[in-house]
C-alpha cells in the first residue's frame, strides 16, 4: 500500500489490529483521524494510554476500573449477600444499564472453554471462592452467557458452589421480550417451553 | 455510565466519537485495548498522534501524504499526461490497488453537493484547473462516484474543462463484474443498456 506512504498505513496498520475493524474500516477510520483538528486527535491518542495505564482489576469483584475497588463493591447502598457472576466487564454494564439490579458482580473474565483451552484456573474463579468465605453471601446468580462456554462453566460454579450451601441461581433461558416465536431457534424455543411459569 | 469509572468512559466516549463506532462497538474496542500490552497499546496511540502531526497534502495532486509530493506525483515512471480525478485518496487506493492505471492523480477532497452547501471553491478544483495550465496534460478521467454528488461534479468539470481544449472522460458506469441483473437497480440497467459497446 505504498500510495499512502508511511504514516498514514501506520495507522490504518494499527487500527486494523483492532477487534472487528477490517482493512476498509480502517482506512475510513485513519482518513477521518487525519482531517480532525489536533486537540481532538490528541485527546483521543490520549484517552487510549491514560485508559490503559490506569486501569486495574476491582480486588473484590474483578471488574476492569481506575481505583482499588470498583464504584459498585465501594457503593454502601449495592446489597452485597447477592453475587451475580458475569463473564466480563461488558455483561456487568449491560445489567447495570437496566437499573434494577442491587446486589454486587463477580466478573470471570472469560468462560470455561475445552475447545479454547481455557480451564477453571484461568478465570477468575478462586477469587469468587474467596468472597463466599466470609458467610455474607445468601445468593449466587449465574449469569454467565447461554452459550455451550457459559453453560458449562455455569453448571462447574453450581457444582463448586452448592457444598458451601449458599443458593445458586441462573438466570432465565427463553424467548427474548419482543421476540417472535418464528424467527428464534429451536432450542431457545424448546428452553422457554421447560421453564415455562404459571399465569 | 459510572459502572466503569473515568477511564474506561472517557475511552469509550473518544472511541464512539469516530464514524460508524457505536456505544456497543466503542465498548467492545475500549475493553480489547485495555487487554492488550502496554508496548502495543502504545503503538496505537502514536500512530495516531504521528500520523495525524505529520500528515499533509500532496501539492500536486493534493492527496494525503506525508511528504512535499505523494509516492505516486514523486515517481518518474507515471504518467504525466492522464489525470485521474477522484473525490477521496481512499478512492485513488481503490485505483492503484487494481495495478494497472499508469496516469496521475488528483483529489477532489469531496464532491459538489447543493444539498450540504459543499460549491466548487470547498474542493480541490483550482489546483486542478492550474495543473491544466502547463499544456503537458492530455486527457482527464473523471473517476467521481457514481452518486448525485458525483455526476455533478464531473458535470461541472468537463464544463469547466472543454474550453481548454483538453480531451475529458468519465469511467463507465454498469452492471458490476460478477453482479446478479435481478439484484441490481433499474438505474444501473439502464445505464449499463446506455452504454452497450459492440462485441
Amino acid at each position: 500500500m505504498e500510495y499512502f506512504s508511511g504514516h498514514i498505513t501506520g495507522l490504518i496498520e494499527q487500527l486494523s489490529l483492532l477487534p472487528g475493524i477490517g482493512r476498509k474500516t480502517a482506512q475510513r477510520l485513519a482518513f477521518y483521524i487525519i482531517s480532525q483538528p489536533e486537540d481532538k486527535v490528541k485527546r483521543l491518542a490520549d484517552s487510549i494510554t491514560t485508559a490503559r495505564m490506569n486501569v486495574r482489576y476491582c480486588r473484590t469483584c474483578c471488574t476492569l476500573t481506575d481505583a482499588e475497588e470498583c464504584p459498585i463493591c465501594s457503593n454502601p447502598r449495592r446489597d452485597r449477600t447477592t453475587i451475580m457472576v458475569v463473564e466480563t466487564p461488558r455483561d456487568l454494564a449491560a445489567y447495570e444499564k437496566t437499573g434494577k439490579y442491587e446486589g454486587v458482580y463477580h466478573v470471570l473474565h472469560g468462560a470455561i472453554s475445552p475447545m479454547l483451552g481455557i480451564g477453571p484456573d484461568d478465570i477468575r474463579l478462586k477469587e469468587l471462592m474467596q468472597r463466599l468465605q466470609t458467610g455474607e453471601v445468601r445468593e449466587v446468580i449465574i449469569a454467565t452467557n447461554s452459550s455451550l462456554e457459559g453453560e458449562t462453566t455455569a453448571m462447574y460454579i453450581s457444582r463448586l458452589i452448592k457444598p458451601v450451601g449458599v443458593k445458586v441461581t441462573r438466570i432465565a433461558s427463553g424467548v427474548p421480550v419482543g421476540g417472535d416465536l418464528e424467527n428464534i431457534d429451536e432450542v431457545t424455543l424448546l428452553r422457554a417451553l421447560d421453564g415455562r411459569t404459571a399465569l
